[in-house]
């Protein structure tokens, strides 16, 4: 994984998570905001989504971890070297550690969609289980790196931190949109900064990476971080944007005359509650 | 901003900020108690002010940008200096996104309340939003300084900290007074603090700064930051004496026989409850 | 304050208010669940016993200041000594400004019961906030001292930290009795370690204090910290078996065939509520 | 307790523990889900089973105590020898204490049974006791130890402060199963470690401990106690499929045809939760 794309596969994996979340969170709510769309997006297709979202994650968990054994000068599956008494490639292993409990979490989203016994909030646990144990994992992975290199992984390790917090506070607060979004943000953050990693450790361009005892690069990747955060505020405004857009068409096309009134109704309703 | 009036600024911003919020959430807890007053301050009025408040955060943000980046000495919007081979004015960059986050909440307070479909809540999200990025760039802020300068930033990443996580709490404990007024003391004590760094680092008299190796100065300051805190009681408790005696000195005057009748029901009613 | 009565007189205030706490807790609880017992322990009581209880705190904070103050050697409110250019006794000056927020509470105490338009909890937020205040200032007070005596002050940060979590927690979790219970048990732990830290840092046999760089005294105050804790307990549940009989003899005394009635329906009620 | 025997008791007593705890957490969710079966499991077997549950934890921790005492080298419950003028044997207290308010644990559990005018969740509060107390001794614990002994340990207190958060957050989300399998995994993880510890620093092959300098069995630590806590799932599930199985098993044996029906009627219901 020490490479521009070792750090570009995740970071993707991770924007598209982010995306997709946010997408469902908004229609989610939009739905529940407006109970006559309910015959647009059933029940029946949210499980199959549900159903799709955790074969997905698997499937991103294992490119990962077959990525990670099986590249050239990969551990191949062999932890322990006894001819030479010493333990093989312990940070490739580190990652695919990481990447099987984002496995275990999609494969707890199928089974808690398809077995109706489990609660449906152990997905949500399995999540934050998969980000802590990723912050816990990063947080002991950079002994013994430059300065550079351990802050640009100190801030993935905070920004997991509090994903996996969000993520456990949803459990509590359920269908709360904020928490949702604010997740999603997160996990979109958390995808920007390791294509930002990459970049910095390991320019595509073929050029030296940045210099690791300068402190101010260290200042500016303070804020570059902040940048990418108010990036995936402006992704999430164009995602809220385009589905509430695309339900209310969607509703008007079908019943043009009773969404109206609905929304009228609606309208007023929201407003005496929000005072 | 290493001098006098780039600390005095902000710090004129939180203080005006800090006591127009304790202003308006005594009002608006004044006025659910004596729901007879509701014509005094209508809806309409707490919309326009909603957004007069966003459009003066925003203005207050662009000031503090455009200070920092045109000062005399600023960065003038270029990051990177090529030919030197360095970045450009760093600390006013930090500067720069703390005040665009701002700015970023005053503009979600104006979509929230104009765009009914968002949640109310978002700009609670983005005022923790900006408040925990101002805390994490302040933390970052003060690599290679003195013993007494990092002291007092500190002081100051703390009680941002706290706003924030107070902020976030009242995402879920919605119209809570104390939550209220102890993010208004907060937002104070920020202000406050901005302004006695400002005399700490560069005195106005132009006289020198404290000595920065005195372990004394410190043991003071720590003192010092808890009677600013203390002196921001008094201010809240003096907004809340006149706002109360304001809003019952008006109810009388418009309908003094009813109003009494109605606070004595409504005592006894409270009183029950709180037992 | 740096001797043993400096740190007798705040430890036996701390478990003088910690034991009321502790009973006046276990009162409210035991009139809940026995509603018949309201005209032994009327309303009317409860009030005059809050407005004492602020009396007395605001007392306690006087003694603890003018003590500090005017005691042999102490600073006499002098601040500054302008002629030697340095501050005057700072150490005095912490303990006071502690002494003062927790005579803010008291005050806040007597306010909030007096005036009915204040919110009830303002006296909590303003204990929770006494508390933090305690724990920043001893916290930023033991700078440049020994091991023993850092690791035993870091013991009381760590107490009132906790304690000041706890009551910030009872502002959302009201009439909890488990909270209450244990924020009296902290307030017990944090009077017992005043007092263990009077032995160990000056003897009252007037012996030597304890060795400062021995590892082993540390590894002992663990412990002795934990076994402080685990006698709190005792105290508590002598109070708890102690009013519970008080009120139930009281009851059976006044009514005795009504309170034996009241009570298996009670206790029926209870065992459905709790399955 | 410097032996493997001395971590491989521990261990042993909280993998137990932690099986029981899934166990019963499961049983109790499983039979909230079916009314019906309140006749298989009825209110009195649960009382006598708590009251068992006391029993066996307070002889666990009595076996603890007596076993760090009056073990070959063992304090012999004395603490301090006044003739060398040193502690004995502070480690093996150390250990007592802990073991000590796991008996606190017990003894609340079969009081709070019995009588019943204590509050329920007082259980709940001297678990949070126990482990908060075992965390913070076991924090003070490694002084002056080597890098891989200290490392070991604190992933233990990062383990038991965590069981103690999410027990203390049982006190306010009460009959969560999600929040109880999650505390049973912990505990199940605390009692593997134990096991692991004891492999690591004292094997019982007899051959020399790991190498306590080598950053790279850190590394594996690392990722060892991540596999530690996917086994805990696994097992957890195992023991979930298995009551589950075992409940229904049961219902359908006494009454088929009913059951079937309920089943199919809470099924719908639930759906309708859910969405």
């Amino acid at each position: 994984m020490g490479s521009f794309k070792g750090h570009a596969l995740p970071g993707t994996f991770f924007f598209i998570m982010g995306t997709w979340w946010a997408i469902k969170s908004i229609l989610k709510y939009t739905c529940r905001k407006q109970k006559r769309t309910s015959y647009l997006v059933s029940k029946a297709l949210f499980y199959r989504i549900e159903i799709l979202e955790g074969i997905i994650i698997i499937g991103m968990a294992l490119t990962g971890i077959v990525g990670e054994q099986f590249i050239v000068g990969g551990p191949h599956l062999s932890l322990y070297n006894y001819k030479a008494g010493q333990w093989v490639q312990l940070l490739s292993w580190h990652h695919c550690t990481m990447y099987f409990f984002f496995g275990l979490m999609g494969m707890t989203n199928i089974l808690c969609t398809t077995i109706s016994s489990l609660p449906a909030s152990l997905t949500k646990l399995m999540m934050a289980n998969a980000l802590f144990v990723e912050a816990f994992i990063f947080y002991n992975h950079t002994h013994g790196r430059e300065m550079l290199d351990i802050f640009v992984h100190q801030l993935l390790v905070l920004v997991i931190l509090l994903t996996g917090l969000i993520t456990f506070l949803e459990l509590f607060a359920r269908s709360n949109l904020i928490l949702e979004l604010l997740r999603s943000s997160f996990i979109l953050l958390q995808g920007n900064w390791f294509w930002q990693i990459g970049f910095v450790l390991y320019p595509p361009s073929g050029g030296p990476a940045w210099d690791a005892t300068n402190h101010d690069n260290i200042m500016f990747l303070t804020i570059c971080f902040c940048w990418h955060y108010a990036l995936t505020f402006i992704i999430i405004g164009m995602i809220y944007a385009f589905v509430t857009w695309l339900v209310k068409s969607r509703v008007n096309r079908f019943c043009p005359s009773e969404a109206g009134l609905l929304k009228n109704a609606e309208r007023e309703q929201e407003s005496e509650e929000e005072m």
